[in-house]
């Protein structure tokens, strides 16, 4: 047998040695495969927000520029691995081949998955840009790209069409995460709770803090806090910046009677919240970072800069059963499913 | 009164309406004081590990560089805020005066106090550089400097030489929070064991996983392993490159089993160890990412890219009773101690 990497270190050409996501490129030339491999033909890539909005910027929104830009990144290096977000997306396709050694998978040729880690560690050839949706992150190709052993992968549910299911599962640890860690009569803030995995974490937080428990949703855009509103969810919902982290305070204080939060969940899509999200939450509280643009010491050192003692989580994207959790949503809220259906997919 | 705000936003020149942390320059300009302030004499800076490596490389080794380096930064940010690892450090000095608004603390003009809030977000002012000392990471200096109205500060304790406080406190929060999360029995790897915030790390990881724990302590150098021999605490020593991941991961499975660690801790100084960090680590294990080298992205996307479902912390510098909690491993371990005072003070 001729197995490769679990994880896919055979497939990286530079620097030797270290995971295909760190890598600065890796192999995606597939006319030899390895056993433990997985063979797609790609259809759509969901670009990652952060990464998206960093390209449309840099293509002044420019469609044909943006599959410019997109080759360019593959072309060096062999994944579509955002050279300035770091970030990737996630892609979906038909199963063309399936390495010998995986033949206990319950997949076969032809199946039609969505992939759910990250493109920034996933071997990707594109032949033809077909069409890019600028409004839904979204980019048609023609291609072929790889999964690893190691790789997680969703068939997609015969309930709902392919873009609804590919928006909802390319979020999908944020809800999960949310299902998880929210108690009972909490009191949660969504940063960014007007988005495409704020929404979905609303819903989770709704549910999971019950009647004693209050929801608070920060968006920056009246379409943001309208569509809080119209999920139906009993969301306080509030419209503004959350850079501004000092109004944040101010408004959390207001609306908690100065108790402020149990839980943040950081879900924007733009840099320098950090300390808005520690500030809104209250001393042995929990902070979740879900979004990628995030930094570290921003997050760490403003904590210590303002004596906090709250808990912070990185937004681990993989989570036991998320891709489960995420989907049901659509079918629990039909409000929510027509929100993303006319918004996201 | 002339207060201030409690977190130093008015002393923000640009950008307006961020804190000081994020603000790419702050006012230290001292001859005006808010009523909610504390004027400090600066004595000692202690740069941030992180932050001194890199100046060190950027100087070439160079002593006068050095000194240079920070002077140009503070010139042009008001703070010793690195503008490439964005982290700081703290400093050390004599109250030269307290604002009327804070006459009900425990502090009077004359006491030597180390601030315990990063450099990066604290006005500073430096006059002359008195000597600067390569191998503690430590910058004698004639100074002065603003601690804000929510800025923490330790008072130096009588019991042991300031230097070898400064250094203990300077990474008071790692040992603190090590000794909230680890359990009775748990195994517990330690990335970066042999340098200053790993082997406080190891000391309370030791004391608190107990006679059923296991403590893996990993350093680069021949010198870091030889630190936590001398320590005398029952850990498991390692000598390798944690930026090999693959490596961290086999040589983890050997020395448990195959179980993995409950609570991986990484305390390195230089970029690239997020995977590792994360295969070490069992599903529903935890990963606590101390070092300020520590990629936001690369944390979340790598864990999400093999698949591994961990909580992920961002180490927050301030926990309650950090320095009270980091000091006392001195006057518990005297053999930490003395490998502290030969090599860190
Ligand atoms: N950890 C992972 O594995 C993973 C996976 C997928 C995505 N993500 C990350 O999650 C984040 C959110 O993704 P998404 O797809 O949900 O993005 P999105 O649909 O673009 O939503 C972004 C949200 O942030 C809000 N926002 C933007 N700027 C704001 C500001 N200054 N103040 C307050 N709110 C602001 C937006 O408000 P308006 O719409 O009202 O302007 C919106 O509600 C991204 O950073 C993405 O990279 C992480
Ligand atoms: N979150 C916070 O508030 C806060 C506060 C203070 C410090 N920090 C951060 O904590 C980190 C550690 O600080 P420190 O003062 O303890 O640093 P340090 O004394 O320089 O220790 C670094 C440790 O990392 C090890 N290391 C370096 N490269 C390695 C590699 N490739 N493989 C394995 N081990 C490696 C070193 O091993 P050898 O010595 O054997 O080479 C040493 O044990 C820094 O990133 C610092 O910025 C954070």
């Amino acid at each position: 047998m001729n197995l490769g990497c679990p994880y896919g270190t055979h497939r990286v050409i530079n620097p030797k040695g270290v995971f295909p996501q760190p890598a600065q490129s890796i192999d995606n030339d597939f006319s030899t495969l390895y056993d433990n491999e997985i063979l797609i033909d790609v259809e759509v890539l969901n670009i990652d927000s952060a990464s998206f909005t960093q390209i449309k910027t840099q293509a002044e929104g420019d469609s044909e520029k943006i599959g410019q830009i997109i080759l360019e990144t593959i072309t060096q290096r062999g994944k579509q691995h955002n050279p300035v977000t770091g970030s990737g997306g996630m892609l979906i396709g038909k199963v063309k081949a399936i390495g010998s050694a995986l033949h206990n998978r319950d997949l076969k040729v032809g199946d039609r998955i969505a992939t759910l880690v990250s493109l920034s560690l996933t071997p990707l050839r594109i032949d033809k840009i077909l069409a890019v949706h600028k409004d839904i992150d979204q980019v048609e190709v023609q291609g072929e790209a790889i999964l690893f052993e190691s790789g997680i992968y969703a068939k997609l549910p015969a309930d709902m069409p392919q873009k609804l299911a590919l928006a909802v599962l390319d979020v999908a640890g944020a809800p999960a995460q949310t299902a998880k860690i929210v108690k009972p009569g909490d009191t949660v803030v969504v940063i960014g709770g007007g988005g495409k995995s704020g929404l979905l974490c609303l819903h989770e937080a709704c549910k999971r803090a019950g009647v004693t428990g209050k929801v608070i949703g920060i968006s920056h855009s009246k379409a943001g806090v309208q569509r809080m509103r119209d999920s139906g969810l009993p969301v306080i919902p509030l419209q503004g910046d959350a850079r501004d982290a000092l109004w944040v305070l101010k408004e959390i204080e207001r609306l908690t009677e100065g108790k402020l939060a149990d839980l943040t969940l950081n879900m924007v899509n733009i840099p320098h919240t950090e300390l808005g999200s520690i500030l809104a939450t209250k001393n042995k509280g929990t902070v979740y970072f879900f979004s990628m643009a995030t930094s570290f010491t921003a997050a760490a050192l403003g904590a210590e800069g303002i004596g906090k003692d709250v808990t912070m989580l990185v937004g681990n994207g993989y989570t036991e059963g998320h891709s489960e959790i995420a989907l049901a949503i659509m079918r629990e809220n039909p409000r929510l499913r027509e929100i993303y259906e006319s918004t996201y997919a």
